[in-house]
Formats: C-alpha cells, structure tokens, sequence
C-alpha cells in the first residue's frame, strides 16, 4: 500500500510502505474510510519537533475492521469503528479514572495517513457503531478521533458549566470545537480569540457570541472588559505557546478554570503569578476514548457537526497538500479520502 | 504599645510602636486574644524576601473588638472575631465566587504581633462568636486566621473526597493542619512526608496513616508503593519550593489534583511535565474568609483542635524568642499572648 511519510520539514512522501498487519493477538487492522492532517503533525513537518528518520504520519482514524487478533473480544471483522491516537487497554486504574491517554499500557498509533492502519489493544481502544454510518457522517465521526475529543477536553477539564463566561485561546480545529464544545454543554458568553475571517464565521456558527482580535496584553483587557472586569469563569487554552498559557492564565477569574490541550513547547510557568493569579489549571492529551461514547452517539443523532472544521478534502495521495495549505493556513483542516 | 517589628534578618524587635485607630470608617480595632508567628514571617526573617525598611510584623489574630469605625454594620465592640490576613470586602465577585483573598478590596493585615490591630473593611473580613468562647479555644481559634485555613484549602483544592488517597507534602503547621483537613473531609488514607519525630507524631494524631521519610525521587517512589503503582488521588503542597512541587506533580495520579498553598519562592513549572502528568493543579493565598464560619463552628462543637500545632507558648514580649525557635525548628508554630 501507499502512505505518508515524512523525511524532514516540509517533506511529506506518499510512498509504498509494507501493509500492517497483526502484530500481537489484541491487535486489529483497520481500513480508513477517512484520515486527516492534525495541528500537531505541523511540528514535525515545520521542523520544530525533531524526527528519528522517515516518519510514517497520522493518527486520526475512523473506518471498517479488516481483522482481528485472536484475543481480541468486542471488536470483530466488518464493523465500523474509531479511536484515539493513543490506543488503551481501558482496564487499568488510570483508565478506569478516565484517563486513558495515560492508560499504564499505552501505545501510540501512528501511520494513519494511509488505506490500512494497525490499532494496538483493539478492544479497549475502538468504539464500533451498531451499523455502518453513513458516509456523510464520515468526517464528524473522524473528528471525534481526535480534534473533537480534544476540544471536548478542554472545554470538560475548564469546568465549563451551564451559563459560564468562556474565553477560548485559538482558533486551529481545536480551539474551533471547543467553541461548540462550550456551546453544548451550556456556556452563556462564548468568547472566541481569532484574527482570521473564516474562523470567525466558523467560530460564530459553533457558537461563539465574541470575537476578540487582540493578543497578549490587549486581549486579556478586551477579555476583561466583556466579563465586567472579573475575567472569565473558563479559559480553553489550545495553541501551547508561552504567549497562549499566559494569555490565558490572565484572561481567567480569580477560582475560575483552564482547560489546556495545546502541547506545551517552550512553556515554563511562573509559580508565583499562577499562584496569585488563583487558577485552576488541568490539561494534557485528551482522553478521548473517556468521551467518544458519548461523542458518537451525539454525532449519530445529528446534534452536532464537527466535521465542519475540514475545509479541505483531498484524495489521499495528494496529501502533501493538505499539509502545505494547513501550514500556509489555507486550510484549518484537511480530510483524506483513501 | 509596643509590638514586634522586623529590623533585618533575624533581627525582631519587640518596641514601642503607635497603637492602631480607625483610619477609615469601615476599620476596627481588635484587642488580641492571642496572636502567633506564621511560617510565611521566617521568609523575611531569614532574609530571603526582603523588606523595605523597619516592618511590623504578624497577621493571625483573634480578639475582642474594642472600637469600630462608623460604617460599621455587623461588627460591634465586645465581640470575639477572627479574621483572615487579607481584608476583603466580601461582596465583590471574587468574594462572592469564594476568593476573598483576591477580592476586588483586598489589604494585607498587619502587624498583628501586638496588643491591639487595625483591621480594615471589617464588616466582610470578621467573624465573630454568638459569645466570647473560654480560655482555652483560643488556641485553636486563633489557628483559623491563617494554618487551618490554609489546610483546609489545600485539602479543598486537591478535591479531597471520602476515600481519597492523599499524600501531604511538608510537616510545618500547614501541612499538618492539611493532614487533619484531609481527615475531616473522610480521606481514606494519608501519607505525610515528614522526617521529625515530634512531627511524625502530632500528624498521626490528626490522622495520618503513613509516614514517608524519604524526599525527592525516593519520596515520589514510596507514595507510588503505598498507592500500588497509581500515584495519590489528592496531593497538599504545603512548602512552596520547586523541590516540593515537583515532587507534588510526580506523586500525582493521572487525574488527580494538587492543591498547592506553600508561597512559591523561585518556582517554575515545566509546561511539558505538567501536560503529561495529567494532574490538576489549583492553590494561591488560601481564601480563610470563605471557611471561617464553618471552621469557627467545627471548633466550638469540639470537632476538632487545630491549637494543637502550637508546641510554644510564649508571652507576646518575647517574639523574638518565638521566631528563634521557628527558625531552628525547635518549635512547629509559636502562640504568642500579650
């Protein structure tokens, strides 16, 4: 089969690589029905992140199970079935706390962006819908891989609740689905940070009541002057700059909370201005399989539509593209049709 | 009167100073009942944070109002109150969300190592008793104003459930107030980190069920032996060096909370650990207004003795022999009665 494959910044191949197969018995494969570029294979393919050698990308999947190990117990041949990008034995203590991004067996899934994929620990890490979806639902069920769940996260770990002022830092995919994450779980003041048109609108649709364009400084004042000088009960932080984890500490009342899921690169925090600043904060890979249940049921009863955030499909093959126009953000997220 | 005022390091003095008045008309007057020294005094006093010139030292207290200024509602002369080492106006949106230490109105309080003290905004920052309470509450009254307030709070920021697995980071009053905290909040087991005899004992009288001598990486590995591999569900920061919030963070389990009250002093968080720790973090000033009237309750049922951290009792002319003993941890928490 062909996939992607990264050979250094701004060096995506579509090439041949050997077909996965089952490794261990609690192994499945997957046939994509869709893939897509995330905001975090950016760092790699920027260079920023720095890679061992060829690097076979993705880690966002949805699709049909082609087969299964023998151990495997739920998850069978032909069914239709999504992950997260960390797959997990959803047994084990931290799991069973909802935290199966830090499941004690956890294995990263990597090479996504290809027709077949290898899923480690089948059953504790896929979801199967009862029937195969339809394919108009392809793409939203894809987001709750990843982007959705994250955004899903962010939203849930800054204690969003029903009437709750919320300010969200970015406006990738992400910080675009924590918008409507805010939204669905009852936020009364959706404040989205945004300087570009379309996310804007895309904001706007999710959810979002303001817009602010300002950074740094000026946006914490602009964000201050919509919550009547108190800050906002909820900050969803989704960039992981220093410049966004101290915007939002700043933007954030006094007890209020942030939820953040940008990977940190750089991030020091100063201990005494959290300190004073009186904020809870909680973040890290979202558990996504925590949520998809729940995500997919919603999806499936059509009470929202993440995968709005793919502005971009593409067949496969042209991957190299939706990695250049995510990068020149062109795009806020490209899909992949295998 | 005279009180205790700070020269330089290791330099108190006990001296003539102007006895406080009303300034503004919504101060008080207190005569002490019973004032202490705070661990937080020995930062000073060691010279690690430095002070501008000659400095009245002191902010716990309880004591009877002796005069009020004329915006004076809910307090009246005669009463017994305690009250926070911040004033705070308590009807703010911060006081009203329960960080009254963050209140829109917030001063500090102090000098409170004296006879008699100005406390500001006093109608949001004073409890008072139905009656003046016997002699020998006053201790454990007194600790209300700041050390078991703050406890309290790390306990209530790490989220301390009935059940909980709860580890206490630093055996100075704060942490063993935390200790008992955790205990009165039904924590199922507590493990205090603690390598002084005297200490050790007085945590297992306020319900600690382990002792961990070790620190560092060695602490951070028996808390994970104790919890079977998982990593405590609550950890109290009671120090606030980088040494003790790392080792916080590392006793954590995915999931679970930090709350952290120690004044960081030189303190950064790495944003990277941070995010793959999973922990949630929350601390500052602990917010002592918020928990007075159900502390000052728990103490007059007999519920609880938190005068029991007070090893010292001392004449409040003797101050400086109060500080020595901190100092040389010769004494856990030092009483003081003028």
């Amino acid at each position: 089969m062909r996939g992607a494959v990264l050979y250094g910044p701004r060096d995506v191949r579509f090439e041949e690589r050997a077909a996965p197969t089952i490794i261990k018995p609690t192994d499945a494969v997957i046939r994509m029905s869709a893939t897509c570029v995330c905001g975090s294979d950016l760092w790699p393919y920027r260079g920023i992140s720095p890679i061992a050698g060829p690097t076979p990308m993705g880690h966002e999947y949805c699709g049909i199970v082609e087969e299964v190990g023998r151990e495997v117990i739920s998850i069978k041949p032909g069914q239709f079935v999504i992950g997260s990008f960390f797959a997990s034995d959803n047994t084990c203590p931290h799991c069973h706390a909802g935290y199966q991004t830090s499941c004690q067996h956890k294995e990263l899934v990597g090479g996504a962006q290809a027709p077949l994929l290898r899923v480690p620990l089948a059953d504790g890490t896929l979801v199967a819908t009862a029937v195969v979806p339809s394919d108009d639902l392809v793409p939203s069920l894809l987001a709750l891989s990843d982007v959705m769940g994250t955004g899903w996260f962010a939203a849930d770990a800054a204690n969003v609740k029903p009437g709750a002022k919320v300010a969200v830092v970015g406006d990738g995919a992400v910080g675009l689905l924590g918008v409507l994450s805010a939204k669905l779980m009852g936020a009364g003041r959706i404040i989205a940070m945004s300087r570009h048109p379309s996310r804007q609108q895309l904001a706007r649709e999710f959810g979002a009541t303001d817009i602010v364009t300002g950074r740094g400084e000026e946006g914490v004042a602009r964000i201050k002057e919509l919550t009547d000088g108190v800050g906002a009960d909820a900050v969803l932080e989704c960039v992981g700059t220093q410049e966004a984890i101290v915007q939002a500490i700043r933007s954030t009342r006094p007890g209020g909370s942030i939820g953040y899921v940008g990977v940190p690169h750089g991030v020091e925090l100063n201990g005494q201005e959290m300190f004073f600043a009186h904020v809870r904060l909680h973040g890290g890979p979202a558990p996504v399989r925590r949520y998809l249940p729940a995500l997919v049921d919603m999806v499936l009863k059509g009470r929202m539509n993440p995968g709005k955030v793919f502005d971009l499909t593409l067949p496969l093959d042209q991957v190299a593209e939706g990695y250049r126009a995510m990068d020149e953000r062109r795009a806020i997220k490209a899909l992949l049709r295998p």
